[in-house]
């Protein structure tokens, strides 16, 4: 199952809004076959495992999560397995969907297959946060990544920010950049470091790009609206304060999408919208505005702040959350779940709302 | 020599000002006995061991310092080394004294003893960073020490501090109040926090405390000034703003000790006076002011920032330091020589002017 796990995640980034999985195929001790799910659409890691293998009978299928039983972008995996005279089944935990929840097994087992549930169940669970919240949520998994000084600041006074966090801290960025389906920023931020958002390292691909940016502030002089070939680039703004010349003009010229919202529309339900658009991961990294939002509504699932040994000493340099007022230590926010992670001598908090870390 | 290292270690808060030293004797392979400095004005790690041993003759002697050539409060031990017919001494390190470096084992060769110098020179440095800077400089060794949420807070607006670091983090304060000679805070963290500033843990020394009132803002309601039974506290204070009733209310009935100021004397001129009382090293606690003063006159030695995973996310709280205005990140202040401490979901970033850590 732990060679399962591992085949899970080469499919990291490509298979969203699909879980990851990963199968592997045992006969005598020996391993026949192993199979991943590789990209959105494709075929799912039980087709790969079993036609990578040249023999499958009486052979055990080691599986990450519990196999389909019903006809989606392809064929029940069920179906195949049971034709190829598949003597054991090993499940490490059941789908989170509770409409089909138990029917492949169930299929499995009228079939003669021996079915065996829960193996390494809490690490092909962490691999799936994001499915399994976006499943039983329908709202995207939010994790928030802030790079700040000691002393909590994202930057100067006046938005000098690059860089404060180490190329190692950044390298893990390019991670999560790549893991998640979206990365989403404030249109103060677009309009201070002009970033691409875009993922650097070879191989991977880019996020869906998610500019909030409620009163249209930001035009066509920006890299985000510019380099948008892969028209990937959103922005989510205020019906009533939209400029309709510039909307237009974005959307027709720079094949922006929007997604709009009305005064009486919240955080949550914004994030319902963009999860139409089958986005199951929001990277958040700010700015201030942006980070203090999800703390006040209390919509996020995780993150990380990554701090770096320096200091600005200046309480007009901004912040990385504002806008509240604790009276004492006991009603600061607290963040659980901790895992800390070194990058030379930059450090990252990593907190979850429930147990178990992502597996980036 | 790294049995001699340990030895000495066991000196720790009992020897301000004078050195951290231990000793080992050693014939054919064999430990004779083992010294360390006990206590300021006791004898020295040489004495302990020789007295310490049944034999002497032929033996070796590891030592962590040059020994002494001069009667100060007690006899040179290269006399007793001589008589106690030693053929071999090694050591860790020169006296930093310039007066007095190379002397001892001058005197030592002369005498037809072997001498080798420079065994783990680097980490008998390390363990007298306090003792080689008082002796060079003439003004204590300053280490820093804040306690912050993730946004740089040492309270709430309304100065709630308690507590924002775990116990693990707080227990390493202790072993920094019983390592150094002085524990030195503000007037307004007197006011806000009622702090006792004495080692609870059992069988350690108090520190002395200091407390940097320029404009004798407190008097005698504070447990600092109450619980002053042996007498180690110290209030800095500007000659021109003295109250002179509160003064000598404070030095008669509670014993305070006071070290006064002009306006044209600066930190560094203060610093020379606390030197004055042999206290060679001074555990900077805060708040605010205090720890941006050190950093304004770039005063310290070192230091340790921990950081708890909690947020306030308030402006109006109380950062652990201001009055800075660096425009961009490169003119921030840059922590060098850093170690990550884990204090379970607390971490600590310790930093140094200098190569090498403190032995805490």
């Amino acid at each position: 199952m732990k060679i399962a796990i591992e085949e899970a995640k080469k499919g990291f980034g490509f298979v969203n809004p699909n879980p990851l999985v990963g199968a592997v195929l045992v006969k005598n001790d020996e391993i026949l076959s192993t199979g991943y799910h590789q990209i959105f659409g494709g075929p799912h890691a039980e087709v790969n495992a079993i036609s990578n293998a040249t023999i499958t009978e009486g052979a055990t299928l080691y599986v990450t999560l519990e196999p389909c039983s019903h006809y989606g972008k392809t064929p029940p995996c069920t179906e195949l397995i049971i034709k190829s005279n598949i003597k054991r089944c090993v499940i490490a935990t059941l789908d989170p969907n509770p409409l089909v929840s138990g029917r492949g097994i169930k299929q499995l087992k009228d079939a003669g297959i021996e079915v065996i549930i829960g193996i390494l169940e809490k690490e092909a669970i962490n691999l799936n946060k994001v499915f399994f919240k976006f499943i039983k949520e329908k709202i995207p998994y939010i994790f928030l990544k802030v790079g700040i000084t000691l002393d909590g600041k994202i930057a100067t006074r006046n938005y000098s920010s690059q860089w404060i966090t180490n190329s190692l801290a950044r390298e893990k960025v390019e991670k999560y950049r790549n893991f998640f389906s979206g990365v989403l920023v404030g249109a103060n931020t677009v309009i201070q470091d002009n970033p691409s958002l875009t993922c650097k390292t070879s191989g991977n691909r880019n996020p869906y790009r998610l500019i909030l940016d409620k009163d249209l502030i930001i035009n066509e002089d920006y890299k985000i609206i510019q380099n948008n070939s892969d028209k990937k680039t959103f922005i989510i703004t205020n019906k009533k304060n939209m400029d309709k010349e510039l909307f237009q003009k974005l959307e027709k010229d720079f094949f922006i999408k929007f997604i709009t919202f009305s005064d009486d529309e919240n955080l949550k339900d914004i994030l319902k919208k963009i999860s139409s658009y089958n986005i199951d991961s929001i990277l958040v990294e700010g700015g201030s505005g942006v980070i203090s939002s999800f703390f006040k509504e209390n919509l996020f699932d995780g993150g990380e702040i990554m701090i770096a040994p320096k200091i600005l000493g200046d309480n007009s340099a901004i912040p990385f959350i504002s806008d509240f007022s604790p009276l004492n230590i006991n009603s600061a926010f607290n963040l659980d779940n901790i895992k800390i992670n070194l990058y030379d001598n930059n450090i990252g908090f990593e907190f979850y709302k429930e147990e178990g870390c992502l597996p980036v």
